[in-house]
């Protein structure tokens, strides 16, 4: 029978021949992932139903939303999670400054095709970029992981994005991602596993497919994937000898539903508050004043984002009315950024590079917003409140777009550069 | 009549040919400075008593405690300085990223010898190092000076220290002050300007000098002060064009009391908690195991100290138990230290370089300490609560002693390295 990859994965991890959407199955975990906010909490959950976890070599914890600690709570919370690391004898622990749980789970080899994937953090869904099943889960759910190695799944339907056109110069995945949650809203793939496919996706590097499987959870969906290819076994065998299996989806599959998105002359786009699907063409928002750039995150943070930024910020100096955070997503990120000159022309720019971490991201520290402040970040989320004050406002937008308009002090189309 | 450099700078600040210690003088003001944490408690009271400030050009504020914002009133601090800034027409201000209050100051010509300064923090000490008469005063005595340009001092009486002998390799600036304070207490200077001479101090580096009067506030001293010399002049004409005039202390003056100090043999230094004249030689202290090592703040962040860590790091390994933070003073030693190939060193041995700012010192944001935790720091103060919680236990040291303990993960003499 056809099945869609999301359902051969899912039928494999749970020991059958086939699945089909709709179907409650029981999937053995591949990788569980924790970070330092989620990761208390399923310990305190884990430690009333087991003892040990069910494989230390299968659990990836990463510190990565407040560090280092801002807080003696914080503190608190990372103590509990070293402690328990120690004492379950977990292989795979990232401490400080590593870099984001997304970023540093690929980067280190943790994840290949056709394993299932659960991470305490919504944006897990980065990871179908190399061909996992990879979402996000709560604590509780990750204390029944950690204890017994498998947990229960709705297979979800497919909604596959057939991509097709060429990408303008300026025009970047995350312009790709962001129009595309535009067209179907917020809700319009809830609890779809997403597929990102055609001409445009083939083009794109690993980078730049995690930042359209990232914002998958922001139009509903449950994962995001793309099919491995040359360049997601290049991309592996640099990093892990873990062997694995390629799934892809037949076109056949009853529950596959296809969406044609052409991309041909697709602006610059940015997400106005408050919601990830209030988009529009940034020749439509040019002008708003902005108080803080965030240039970082799971979504844009990477070394590809880095270099569009630092091209266009190059002997230019960052507006005064502006103050613009540099985060790369990972340490191997900010060395790389490092040896080619970028996080130079960020300092000497005037822009704040910071250790890799969340930063501003979720609100819980370097760059809070204060009340009435304007923020253009390139990271996922936008909602009242995401990054401080209620009173702030948020507009999502690619690495190229805030490099440029770091350079204005409002958000500027990155073609008017040239005019 | 024979007079202190205090006395000298006092007495031609408030306008009169002599004055001695104990008397009260009415001085102006020549640069006052706040910054993000007193800053918005200085503007508070200010707005009770006056409308303008009485010089724009004499007023400096510096964002450096909490940058960037981690908590939405941190946030509303900044505000609340920016639109101050803004309204009074306030010429020096630099926001979130530039770097610690008293090596801005100094760095980008704010400071020259013979003037008096105020600064909103206890540190302001510091510039002592350049010859000025430089003292923390609280937020509301800054309200009386942004209104007025005028404050009452007591004029302090002079305590030398006398400064002979030569420093082993490994033994450093820090070590030498940490020694005078385990000598004469937290109580010993207190309202003393603490005069730093001798053949040491000759050969001291102006940063290295400002280590010393950095911490004159540590054994209650008004100020720290080093006579000026062609040192001074070098690192001040790079800087400003600003007039100035030079004071030294006549070694006849009724109120100076002088101190030896022989740094001869003198091993590394370190205070031990929860006092900073709780000063130890480390071979006292070696194999305290350590969480945290914090390599920055305005004793120890500058770029010496970064060379000196860098040197001993190099082709090293941060020991599995401990993290390090590694936080420049300012931008422009972030800039150099990046030059010299310094960042790399301490991203590739594994330490978490975080942006110019206070840290950790102060238990305010990146890198908060949690109960029990042990840290090893090159900052000033090792209170207990000042770095979190209570609970944890702060060491004080040296950028040398910092960076061989990050080594081997438990305090270590750097003499040790070699054996």
């Amino acid at each position: 029978m056809s099945m869609t990859m999301a359902e051969k994965i899912l039928a494999k991890a749970s020991g059958k021949d086939k699945v089909e959407a709709g179907e409650i199955v029981m999937a053995n975990i591949d990788v569980a992932m924790v970070h330092d906010i989620t990761g208390p909490l399923t310990v305190e959950r884990f430690k009333e139903i087991a003892e040990n976890v069910w494989d230390p070599e299968k659990i990836v914890v990463v510190f990565d939303h407040q560090v280092p600690a801002e807080s003696i709570e914080s503190a608190e919370n990372h103590i509990i999670m070293r402690e328990f690391v120690k004492e379950q004898g977990i292989k795979h622990f990232y401490d400080v400054g590593e870099g984001i749980c997304h970023q540093v789970l690929p980067e280190k080899g943790h994840i290949v095709p056709g394993e299932v994937v659960v991470g305490a953090d919504s944006h897990t869904c980065t990871h179908g970029a190399l061909g996992a099943f990879s979402t996000g889960i709560g604590s509780t759910d990750m204390a029944m992981v950690f204890s017994e190695g498998k947990l229960w799944f709705k297979v979800p339907e497919t909604l596959r994005f057939e991509i097709n056109g060429s990408l303008d110069k300026y025009v970047t995945a995350k312009d790709v991602i962001l129009k595309i949650i535009g067209e179907v809203g917020v809700d319009g793939a809830t609890y779809k596993a997403c597929e990102f496919s055609g001409e445009v996706m083939k083009n794109m590097s690993i980078s730049e497919r995690m930042v359209l499987c990232n914002m998958a959870i922001e139009m509903g969906g449950k994962t995001g994937l793309v099919e491995p290819d040359e360049k997601t076994l290049n991309y592996i065998k640099k990093r892990t000898t873990k062997k694995f299996e390629i799934f892809k989806t037949d076109v056949d599959s009853p529950s596959l539903e296809t969406m044609e998105i052409n991309v041909e002359n697709l602006e610059p786009q940015v997400a106005c508050p408050h919601n990830v699907d209030n988009v529009k063409p940034v020749s439509e928002v040019e002008g708003v004043e902005i108080d803080q750039i965030f240039l970082g995150s799971c979504t844009n943070g990477r070394l590809k984002d880095l270099r569009d930024a630092a091209k266009i910020i190059k002997g230019h100096e960052i507006a005064d009315n502006v103050r613009m955070l540099v985060i790369p997503a990972s340490r191997e990120i900010y060395k790389r950024a490092l040896n080619e000159g970028l996080i130079k022309i960020f300092l000497e720019a005037g822009a704040v590079v910071c250790n890799p971490c969340c930063g501003p991201c979720l609100g819980g520290h370097i760059g809070v917003l204060g009340p009435n402040e304007v923020c253009l970040s390139t990271s996922n989320r936008n909602f009242k409140g995401r990054q401080g004050s209620t009173k702030a406002k948020i507009y999502l937008s690619s690495a190229v777009v805030a490099a440029a308009s770091a350079i204005t002090g409002k958000i500027t189309d990155p073609r008017s550069l040239e005019r």
